[in-house]
């Protein structure tokens, strides 16, 4: 067991291909269905919204994939990411458990999704796409791609989530300051926005909303893709870069993970740290691993494991995951980025088959644990990254009870920089807990 | 020449000692003075403000003072930072010119502050300390202390200036976070405040003013001390962390940087990147080293070489800098970290003695320059460090104009996360220049 509190990796040690889970699964995922016909979606079927080099990662027999040099260069400004032990938290809770959390906040747009913007955007310029449209619900992904559009001179479009465009303007600013363009969802600007807004003038908006609303654009404009930042097989494969270096840190710590945590929100930060782990799991030697959703949003723990669709106004594929249905409004809690009313089909399956825990926490036992962090470690977490913490604490104190030790590694997705709004509203003794309540 | 763009150093390679260039000078620097006696200054007459480690750093006649092992403890949360060769912005400046930059904004705070924050609070706690008292003026000193304050258990009040209180909310916010107790300045918390109200109820406030409340709050606090987060000789030694691990990052890239650039307000940042070099040129053999400051605030290019107050209340000793005056309130630029009146005495003496060239910048053009370090490398860079990056992309500009290479580094002190609604303001025009009027 390693004396330090930080590991890092050298430039020559990042991951230079994405670890494909798709071929070692024991049962096939079910196919991805037509919106119209319901037949099983051919390939074919989605290059109006993405690029052929996105649509086969999506649906790939290969174990490995490569990461294209003009990724890797964009991929070095802010990875490896570090991974750090959390010592001083451990001491707080007075634990017997090694608390490791790997650390995505130092991209530049504050969290892991530029690991999966960087190569979509890519592929698209590739393909001779000229604008990008994209759904965001905190402002996580969209300001992730409207700086990997830019570095690849895309323009892009977002339509952002109206709960999160009012609450987290600084979100919305960063993304004009990439040059993206950015229009609080349901907008006018599409027929899915516009419907939504007869039915509803002060609607809040979800992330299904705003997908409709993306997939619409993309789909009418023959220069224009859509990109998502979560839910689909290419996005976690993306990601997985999290859970290789990950691995390669473990063993400088000289420690094996006994359990492994992510937020859950559509599964992208969580998948990219879990897949590779999984894959230990599959193979009969993998640590528990545990994904924490919110109860304002409870699709793993309360949802039903189903076709449905990604979009409220049902213009995406049917796919078969863990859904509170395609027109569910969650509550406008402050992790934005957990507001998603399915969930990856893949991560579902995962569920399914008992290889994956769900669990589910309210916001203000999140951001009791989000200021402990921030007051032992020193990052100011963002609310959604929160909720690995509150498990990861939960985890730490059970280990306390039970008097033996337990080593603990969490995915700290992001910092809470675009977020002190929310933690001005706990420390001032406003904010309220959301429970779900089926419709 | 290395073919990479990122240059990391190894937690064993982070600095173990500060540089201390006092003995090197080749003349010494004037004495403080006392603020009533004016007679020159003993170390006890700062005891009521500073511990006495702290004091003796001020003055110390040693080449290197060994950082202690629970400062480097904090300090491998985020250092080394990287430096990075931009190659992306060389390319759109289409210059033969090399320009590195090395970024601070990965500490928890997101500047260069905490470099300096995190030893204070740690010799005041070895004193006995309970609570330490500041002055912010954007807000980055304020959460660094607050941070640093958090994690050595002393509680933490700041006189934060009032435009940037009022333009920076998530700032305040960030220090509430970590446990800081935040006022307004002037406030009524203080008799220099009071004054100050009394005289001009709207006052905007400046560093001076912040400084005068911080001070009286610690001189008339016992359990209190007052630590300062620019200017003074031991924050800047604190500092030359970034300009060692600037050089051997550098020696990575294969190649000696011919100017050096940092933004300027107390000095910290500034000095922090460029004393190491200094060493370098008082043997006869180092680069340029330019300040970048603002016109609104222009105490190296406008002001005057001799004693005044470091506060607007004159309760601080007397130091000889250059200075626009005690008294002097500079217009509400969004660059708040810069807007004091007075100058670093140690690097005034060697800007004095023609080590150190000066240069000044109004907003507008410091903004499009950040906006287009954002856009060609990524990073979203706060309205200080943007005057740096004025300066830095003005040499490449001369270097394509003259048609011969030049290699650049620069200091990226901090990120613009808390910045937004100035870059808001510069994007839809609302952003005006303010020029330096002599009182």
């Amino acid at each position: 067991m390693s004396e330090h509190s930080k590991f890092l990796l050298a430039d020559s040690q990042i991951p230079t291909a994405w670890v494909n889970v798709l071929p070692s699964l024991p049962e096939p995922l079910a196919p991805p269905l037509h919106p119209q016909t319901q037949a099983p979606l051919g390939p074919e079927d989605l290059l109006p919204l993405f690029p052929m080099e996105v649509i086969e990662q999506e649906f790939s027999p290969k174990p490995y994939i490569d990461i294209p040099g003009e990724v890797l260069d964009i991929y070095r400004l802010w990875r490896a990411t570090p991974l750090y032990r959390a010592r001083r938290l451990e001491k707080a809770l007075d634990t017997p458990a090694h608390i490791y959390y790997k650390y995505e906040g130092t991209s530049p747009a504050g969290s892991h999704k530029p690991n999966t913007a960087v190569p979509q955007a890519f592929y698209n310029k590739r393909a001779g796409i000229r604008r990008l449209a994209t759904e965001t619900g905190a402002g996580q992904w969209g300001s992730a791609l409207s700086f990997a559009g830019r570095l690849f001179g895309l323009e892009c479009t977002v339509y952002m989530v109206r709960v999160s465009y009012d609450q987290k303007p600084y979100r919305r600013m960063m993304m004009h300051a990439w040059g993206g363009e950015v229009f609080a969802s349901p907008s006018d600007k599409t027929n899915a926005g516009r419907a939504i807004l007869a039915a509803t003038p002060d609607s809040q908006g979800s992330l299904g909303i705003a997908i409709s609303e993306a997939v619409e654009d993309a789909a009418t404009h023959t220069d224009t893709n859509y990109a998502l930042g979560s839910v689909l097989n290419h996005v976690l494969l993306h990601q997985t870069v999290i859970g290789q270096e990950a691995k390669l840190q473990m063993e400088q710590a000289g420690e094996e993970p006994e359990v492994i945590i992510g937020c859950f929100g559509g599964g992208s930060n969580f998948g990219g740290l879990a897949l590779p782990y999984v894959l230990d799991r599959l193979a009969g030697k993998g640590p528990r691993i545990v994904a924490v959703e919110p109860t304002a949003c409870p699709s793993l723990t309360k949802g039903r494991f189903e076709y449905d669709y990604g979009d409220t106004a049902k213009l995406t594929p049917l796919v078969k995951m863990y859904t509170l249905g395609h027109d569910f409004v969650p509550a406008g809690i402050h992790a934005g980025g957990l507001r998603y009313h399915g969930a990856s089909p893949l991560i579902s399956h995962l569920v399914h088959l008992g290889h994956i825990e769900a669990r589910a926490y309210s916001q203000l036992p999140v951001f009791e644990a989000a200021l402990q962090f921030a007051r032992t470690e020193g990052i100011l977490p963002a609310p959604e990254s929160s909720h690995a913490i509150r498990a990861a604490v939960d985890e730490a104190l059970a280990a306390r009870e039970e008097g033996r030790p337990r080593n603990i590694l969490f995915c700290l997705s992001g910092h809470g920089h675009f977020d002190l709004a929310a933690y001005d509203n706990y420390l001032s003794g406003k904010l309220v807990d959301f429970q779900y309540a089926a419709v």
